[in-house]
């Protein structure tokens, strides 16, 4: 494995109080920190102080479980601030860290989430990220008059147009466009701006947005998507690619794909970093680390697991087959196919019970466990081996995790010189080493 | 007139660098103050040490002048954040104030502006104010897929529609749902939770919205209707009743109007709150407040004044037209009603032209100048005559107009026992005297 130089990037998953369902539970949270701002600020400023590129914060326009029993038992998905204006008070409240918030390509108006990403760069001063989805839970769809989610190629192509209407209305306005010259009363230079005029297959958007070109030029774009389409687009349009891959080799391979995508898309592959996620629990010890998520996964109620497996499953019931059976044969689904798919082969190659799935998918088996050393080897083993450019790192609970993560295993990636002691520059472009795009002629 | 007890509501109309049209020529002015965040930060709480009960944010989902030249000498409509994310930026960096910012109900969906507002409650603890409008300008139509502007009727009945969806998607937890018992762990009673299941002319929408009841249980809200289906809305539906009426006969004629129409609805009139505009320029001698305003006027280019009385008659093309000739006969327009008939009544009753009415509607007509002394009677005049339960103050200019008034005309409403020398309550709701609305059942 050849050593690269340069060094890796992480981002913070915010999902408070804790990724992990059953995170509101842990006697360390505050149950109620998904609307509590002093406390998503104090996270914010912890992962500041420890120099992550961003926090990024996820997110759903609607509640994805069907049964009461089971919503009632968690609280994500319940109550959580919503992420754009999280965000801007977050930017008030930290000065350098990036921030990344997930906006929807299925239900929104471009207009609308170009101006609010603009809004966002202007008032962060250049540190904001859009994390491109598309949306596929048919709760979500019924809040916006739909019936059902759209099917994955059409909201891909709807995606696909959305994002470059997105940038296009950034666009609108060259970045010297704006004279303000207060004596001859030349606001700015009208030949400086672009209507886009946009007549797409899903979209009709005249332009221009009003407001100037975003610090950035465009704030960051991430994207996930892991299928055919989902790749295309990533490798395409994308500043960094999320992903949920968790085997080694698999991981390669997919970098390696992502890169060569990019390039035959005429990039720079180093401008497109590939961070795959990262859940994480340590402590100085690996018994104690063992111990630590041991007194989380015991708080998730066993319907709360299962229903997150049939939500992974896409919405599919598993309520009537035997938990110690093998998951039956299920109707193809419209939602997101990859992790579906993942789903299947483990269960395949694996031989894996119901049971099993619900402990992989919803438990313990996606979170890395150990000492700040091993978490550090596995990172330095996947960031050497060209698996991963960084990660977006997930805390299963808040602030516990977070803060260990800073106190332990930051000072170590440090001491291997793998991660930054402080920022150097101002934007979320410059923690990210991404050059700022020039306006599209 | 008989004196009231009780004081009156001042908001604080907030638009960077100045509500006239050449405020950013000013000398005294921040140019580019519209996407400054330090600079508007630093207006709200200018406006919060002076304890005014909210900042007040006017929006345009696009930029309404055809003609380039006339836009390229104007900041405002091209240069500006989008006011849900600068809210939550002013909500981390203020404590007190009222914080209300517009959204169409014409190119939006509810359930966005539904959880949008109601993060921005959780995120000042109870200080969002949502100022619902419909959308009347081809240009903001054609950013979202239209070719035109919705015609009155529908937009009223959208608005109506779109307005109980919003507040019902915030009463989709109760008050009490949330329990947080992290030992049974039961996140929130399911009884507690109500799904909408709206299905109407123009939306449908299943809901729950996923974040619990907002602090206030609704957010503020605030309508400037004056058509017959706006005062319609407002007397049913809006907290605060925003109008541009400068007569102080027709301001009383519309206040027992609202106030008649509030009651007929089973409402308290006094939890209705009418506050017409208010644009003034103050300095101790009137001499001064005239200079301040000749000063700021004479910035203005007369293709900037004609093009926005233009933009006040719906768009209609005045160039053809001689300067010092009466107002064509125009066809009847889609748009605002109530300002164009309002220009067209003083046209005829006053005998004006075009020149008059550019004069008129651009320049300082609307401006209230004096003493202030001269601006508190005024004030005074219009609270106990019932003209006005407080004003929406505008500010010609930035900081300068705020200033003075925070500094001249304020002090002077105190020592008459008018306005408030502190803020007693926490919320929006308190400022204004509103009851905190339950659940509807």
């Amino acid at each position: 494995m050849s050593r690269r130089t340069g060094q890796l990037h992480l981002n913070a998953f915010l999902k408070p109080p804790g990724e992990y369902l059953a995170a509101w539970r842990h006697p360390d949270t505050e149950a109620g920190a998904g609307v509590d701002i002093r406390e998503v600020l104090s996270f914010a400023r912890t992962a500041e102080r420890a120099a992550f590129d961003a926090v990024f914060l996820a997110d759903l326009v609607g509640v994805p479980f069907a049964s009461e029993d089971v919503l009632s038992r968690v609280s994500v998905v319940n109550d959580s601030f919503e992420p754009t204006t999280l965000l801007a008070a977050l930017a008030a409240g930290t000065s350098r860290i990036g921030l990344i918030a997930t906006a929807s390509t299925s239900y929104n108006e471009p207009y609308h989430v170009a101006r609010t990403f603009a809004s966002l760069d202007h008032i962060s001063g250049g540190r904001a990220g859009w994390n491109v989805v598309t949306s596929l839970n048919d709760a979500e769809a019924q809040n916006f008059g739909l019936a059902a989610h759209l099917d994955h190629a059409t909201r891909y192509d709807r995606a696909e147009e959305f994002h470059d209407v997105v940038t296009g209305l950034w666009d609108s306005f060259e970045d010297d466009a704006f004279r303000h010259d207060q004596s001859s009363g030349v606001y700015f230079d009208p030949a400086k701006l672009h209507a886009l005029n946009h007549e797409g297959r899903h979209l009709k958007v005249a332009g221009p947005l009003n407001i100037a070109r975003p610090p950035q030029g465009h704030p960051v774009v991430v994207q996930a998507g892991a299928s055919e389409a989902g790749k295309n687009l990533a490798s395409r349009v994308a500043d960094v690619i999320f992903s949920g891959i968790r085997d080694l080799g698999r991981a390669q391979e997919f970098y390696a794909e992502i890169k060569e995508r990019a390039a035959a898309h005429g990039r720079d592959p180093d401008h497109l970093k590939v961070l795959p996620a990262l859940s994480v629990v340590t402590a100085p010890t690996e018994s104690e680390a063992r111990d630590k998520l041991a007194r989380l996964t015991e708080l998730l109620p066993p319907q709360v697991a299962l229903a997150d497996l049939s939500y992974w499953l896409g919405g599919f019931d598993l309520s009537a087959s035997p938990l110690d059976g093998p998951l039956p044969e299920l109707p193809v689904s419209n939602q997101s196919h990859t992790a579906q798919q993942q789903i299947y082969e483990d269960a395949r190659r694996d031989n894996l019970t119901i049971r099993d799935l619900v402990r992989r998918v919803a438990n313990d088996d996606r979170t890395i466990t150990g000492t700040p050393q091993q978490i550090a080897d596995h990172i330095e083993e996947w960031f050497h081996g060209r698996a991963a450019d960084g990660f977006n790192v997930i805390f299963p609970y808040l602030p516990g995790t977070l803060d260990d993560f800073a106190e332990l295993v930051i000072p170590e990636l440090r001491r291997r010189g793998l991660f930054r002691t402080h920022y150097t520059g101002r934007t979320l472009r410059d923690h990210l080493g991404l050059p700022r795009p020039s306006r599209r002629s």
